[in-house]
């Protein structure tokens, strides 16, 4: 695929992302500042992470400043068109998971680029796409949703599987990012109509070390 | 100006800092191992997240331990002093004001010193001067206040903006410093006096993407 | 001591502490994904920090993927023996205070054979072993224990502290490592048994900077 179409989509995802943090953060009554922090985390963190624990340092937003602006459009956009905003909750579902997939696939190559393992590249991306979420969970003080709801980082692991699979068999480059980033959106797609979880039968263990 | 001022200031931001962090964690009733870990990250943390993000490890305490000492002196301060130093409050509010200003301004001028972008300079200014009360806030499991509360991080960002535009007249560089410094803490002291807040007027937005 | 013993004794602090995680999730009614990071960021978030701080990077399990492994091994050891493993209880508090001390021991070392001040290595020492657990609880929402409860951190700290000592008078290595790991052990079960704490007789203060 034209490395053009995954920079668009690497920064309409980081735009998307920005509008949800900053959705999250209006929602629980931060103001201006706290919000436009949000949205910067929500936006970078997961890559971020990824930089540092791979030691490929300083992050990604440091060298390319160029990301605070998307972030800043995200969020502009919320404050100038909220409303509005509210109505293309589906497009910006799709956007998001759009996001998701495409930040599986860049944590992914950039790690194996680096020559790690790849189960390391497929943790990569993973961090990519979701810790930014988590990190967004957090400052707003609520258990992160990840990891209680529906199938998200699920979907981002059985992509980057299919990815790595792919790969393995040198099928075209194109049509693996085609096949991983579609794979995902169907299961995310899919376990938010069908309400999949990975929940266990709820056990009353109570047990602490 | 001189630079040992800055390091001075540099040393009593740290004290206060960890002023701030032990008399936190007092107060949510942390034992005496923890509070000292809060009085570390509030003082330290800001300064850490900055040099990760930067690629600039190992980070400043790590080279110089004598910024645990600093820690310690502050932690110290409050245990023997307690009743006393509530007594200093509006004091100590100043030097805290002095603090997050030194703090912005150190950040700020470091970054520029490695090459980066002056909007990743001012960001990482603001980070160093606020994040440390950020993980305060996290590990004492409070929604970190600065999101909320007051004109805080946006004196930070004002003075950056201000040293940034001063710094680019080319100004005389110690001038630069104490009008950033007051600009900070004139914007701090007015906020808190008048209530200043960014809050957007209440939104009943009930949005998840 | 034969490098071999730490190894192994590592290993099984990486397993018993995914254990510990895993559990701590499913308490909290995580998913199966949400379990396994939290196994993973309880296992492996000590060292991380440590080692993103003291610039060593990529982290340890980046440059070692077996430590996912382990990780995934503690996972799947709640998972199909959970009942069993409550029975256990008392052999994996055992083994989770050895892993302290293992990670304790191991974080110092790593710290002064990188020429690091040896109050930094004692530092890094306590981080190692206990900053996973604070991850841990971050995540799932409370106020890390170790702020609060018991004597844990602290046993790290006086452990670490022997080791120094004992390294300063060069006396065998073997020998301190396991004077080390009994201390450590020692103390902490003494302060469970005891129910030893380091908290200040209650203040009210009520101070905010």
């Amino acid at each position: 695929m034209d490395m053009q179409y995954i920079t668009i989509l690497d920064i309409l995802g980081t735009i998307v992302f920005a509008i949800s943090g900053t959705m999250t953060a209006l929602n629980n009554k931060f103001d201006l500042f706290g919000s436009l922090v949000i949205a910067f985390v929500t936006a970078l963190g997961g890559g971020m992470l990824r930089d540092v624990l791979l030691g490929d340092a300083p992050v990604l937003w440091v060298k390319n400043p160029e990301y605070l602006l998307y972030v800043f459009t995200g969020y502009l956009l919320v404050l100038l068109f909220n409303p509005f905003i509210l109505k293309l909750r589906k497009t910006l579902f799709l956007f998001d998971t759009i996001g998701i997939a495409i930040f599986t696939i860049l944590g992914l190559e950039k790690t194996l680029e680096l020559g790690f393992h790849p189960v390391i590249a497929l943790t990569m991306g993973v961090i990519s796409a979701v810790f930014g979420g988590v990190i967004r969970d957090l400052l707003t003080n609520i258990v992160p949703l990840i990891f209680r709801k529906e199938i998200y980082a699920t979907a981002c692991l059985t992509g980057g599987l299919c990815y790595l699979i792919l790969e393995n068999f040198n099928f075209n480059h194109d049509i693996n990012i085609i096949a991983t980033v579609v794979l995902i959106i169907i299961i995310r797609i899919l376990a938010v109509r069908y309400k999949w979880s990975l929940t266990l039968i709820h056990q009353t263990i109570d047990y602490k070390l």
